[in-house]
């Protein structure tokens, strides 16, 4: 019924044949119809990011297109031993998974065979690290509230969190679906929070992403395999050393209010240019901003109350203030008769919360424009254990 | 602060370019840290799907990864002046934005930059018509009932569609937010679904998508291009001649029970393989199953109750009932103690609902072993109008 010599029929071939996914993915044609750029384009599907190493991945990976974000509440009578079992099952589903292979239980091991970048990343609660009988970092709990937090408890904290990014969203959904299943006799499912970058091959590697305001968002952040990353990320403290802390921070952002905003008044509020995330003092996007520049008539350039200069408080910032953002946008189903339901999922991963994070949290509730328009609604914190090595498992070096 | 030797910077290129998106794309950094495989990829985010012609883009497009799907409900009050006012005004929008320039007034133009492959398509029902004064289709009404349905208001019917689809998450975000608020004035949300496919560039252009039961789905569906395809798809009658009908429904699949059944079982409930999507009688995806090959024992292989069976009815399946299928997966947040809230956004193109649609709809009421698994829980049908020329109008068939 189909003409079948309308199309080519070949045999997947590339990346993702080495792991065995060739009889998965199956024949395929190249339609006719197909635009040629398309039939061109080499394969990204079979990318894989390491699991096993010194880090877990996922912090330093440059950020895949799409990512969930669980955070989970352990059952009742989930002891030691339980959170054992629950981390080296999890940890086995994600070596698997990451390297596009099927989980060991997969009940839908076609879905496995693309794994785009997939890497899947595990933080702790409080109350794991008090059920394993670990030292809890001070910093380990809610963040001291803020006077601009709206926060919801079905978007706030959790015991466990699992964060499974990808480049492609029925990976990163076969994925989750995989690790809950596995998880689901150990604790349950308290939020989920889905984010998106620009897709892979939609603009070229190492572009900063833009959120839903339509800003250049991470201009300012430290750059992985550079000096002062690993000191302002990976922690060196007992169990979590090799690991990091994670803030994940649910940020709806106003689109009518911003919209209602001219660009001066945007670039204001942040203290760089939307066109191309330069700082208002100019050059281009990575040239360091000028904070003691002023206007003809005295005024900062980069205002006293604009985001940047808030965040970084004082010029150059503290060391000690350094964090590294990873975030996500949101674009949720509209409600009340609104048009869009969108914001920031907000991550940093930092070695240190209290010392590294709060402070500048603490500046921007205390002054920053772009308060106006953006509004926390969900907030967790968890530590991120370090990686582990093949046959091990993540959270080994707490209950191990 | 950032060691600006690490990175190389440069200018984008490319397809973008040549929309004057240079500018608000700015300049980007290839990180160090960055895999060779995405610093040698070609850009797909410059992509553009022609608005203007015959026929509305965004059904015989290849499907693109992402797209969302808007439901809406006219404003007591909105004459034939006003659709007309709004049809002019989305469909300015959506020109301007699947060619990656920024909408009239776009409160985010950096976000339009991207196209990758955007279409916008409109499609309207019963009482749009009516306010216009044209002619309803027949078939243009909710569906029938059917045993299996359980539908819920919050993801049926509408007065307008506007689906949105594109290569990339941002873009669909930005264009629906668009589109959105210039329809604001005119027509309120009723619901927004949001679906996936496969990343561009996971898979081989032209492989056929799988959904979350892990099932290769889009096999025997008509190809664009091929004789057939225009009888089934695009309507001659009156103001809808070059358009078609569009089924949207929303099924959800229950992937517990299913993950509960061996591959054997899964496999006769449709009449393929989950491997490569081959008929159970044998021979590779695009081969014609053998309705008529029996086992040993004289049973059917493709039984009576699979899914394919069903879903053809006769063999050949009458030419009157063939649709077209372009659906796409959904995921959201798990409820209620749930791992997972999963589906199939189907979405079918057909000159006529009743003629091509219902028939198969009502076999598959009556016997599908797949319904065990799979709830309708949302139905709209709509009437998609022709497209239109540049100076023209989605919908001046009907309004003009
Ligand atoms: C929806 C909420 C937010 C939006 C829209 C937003 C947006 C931005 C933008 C556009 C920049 C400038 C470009 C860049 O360097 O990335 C920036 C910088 C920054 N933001 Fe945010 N931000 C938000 C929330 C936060 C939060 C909650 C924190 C931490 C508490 C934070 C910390 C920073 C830091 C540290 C910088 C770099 C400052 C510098 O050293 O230049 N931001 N943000
Ligand atoms: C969640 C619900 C559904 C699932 C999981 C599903 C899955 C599938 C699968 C796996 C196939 C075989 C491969 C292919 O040709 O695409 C198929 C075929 C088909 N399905 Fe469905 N389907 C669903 C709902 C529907 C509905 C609601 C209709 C229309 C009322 C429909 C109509 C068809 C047709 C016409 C075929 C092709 C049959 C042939 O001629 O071989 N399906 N479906």
């Amino acid at each position: 019924m189909r003409p079948r010599q309308s199309r080519r029929q070949f045999l997947i071939g590339g990346a993702a044949a080495g792991v065995g996914a060739a009889a998965a993915l199956g024949t395929v044609s190249a339609l006719d119809h197909a635009p040629a750029a398309q039939a061109e384009a080499p394969l990204n599907g079979g990318h894989t990011v390491p699991f096993f190493g010194e880090h877990q991945a996922g912090v330093d990976t440059s950020p895949q297109a799409h990512a969930a974000f669980v955070g989970l509440d352990l059952r009742d009578g989930v002891d030691r031993e339980g959170l054992r079992r629950m981390m080296r099952l999890l940890s086995d589903d994600a070596a698997r998974l990451t390297q596009g292979a099927p989980a060991l239980a997969d009940t839908e091991p076609e879905l496995a065979a693309v794994p785009a970048g997939l890497t899947v990343t595990f933080g702790v609660g409080a109350r794991f690290v008090q059920r394993a009988g670990g030292q809890t970092p001070a910093w380990l709990r809610p963040l001291p509230a803020f006077g601009i937090d709206r926060l919801r408890p079905e978007f706030s904290d959790g015991d466990l969190l699992v964060q499974i990014a990808a480049d492609d969203p029925v990976t990163v959904a076969h994925a989750s679906r995989m690790l809950l299943k596995d998880a689901r006799s150990f604790a349950a499912v308290r939020w989920v929070q889905r984010g998106f970058r620009r897709a892979y091959g939609s603009t070229p590697a190492g572009t900063t992403m833009r959120n839903l305001f339509g800003q250049v968002d991470g201009t300012a952040n430290p750059v992985p395999g550079t000096p002062g990353f690993d000191e302002a990320v990976w922690s060196g403290q007992g169990w979590l050393a090799g690991g990091t802390g994670a803030v994940v921070r649910r940020i709806h952002m106003d689109l009518d209010g911003w919209d209602a905003l001219d660009p001066t008044g945007k670039e204001a509020s942040v203290g760089r240019r939307l066109a191309d995330g330069a700082p208002l003092t100019g050059g281009s996007e990575h040239d360091e901003p000028d904070f003691s520049a002023t206007t003809p008539l005295g005024f900062p350039v980069i205002a006293d109350y604009s985001h940047v200069r808030r965040a970084r408080g004082e010029q150059p910032a503290a060391p000690a203030e350094r964090i590294f953002r990873r975030g996500y946008n949101y674009d949720d189903t509209p409600v009340g008769g609104d048009v869009s339901n969108s914001g920031l999922l907000f991550v940093s991963f930092q070695a240190d919360v209290d010392r590294q994070f709060v402070p500048i949290q603490r500046r921007l509730d205390e002054l920053d424009l772009l308060n106006r328009w953006t509004t926390p609604i969900g907030s967790a914190v968890f530590a991120i254990p370090p990686g582990c090595r093949e046959g091990g498992y993540i959270g080994e070096t707490l209950l191990g």
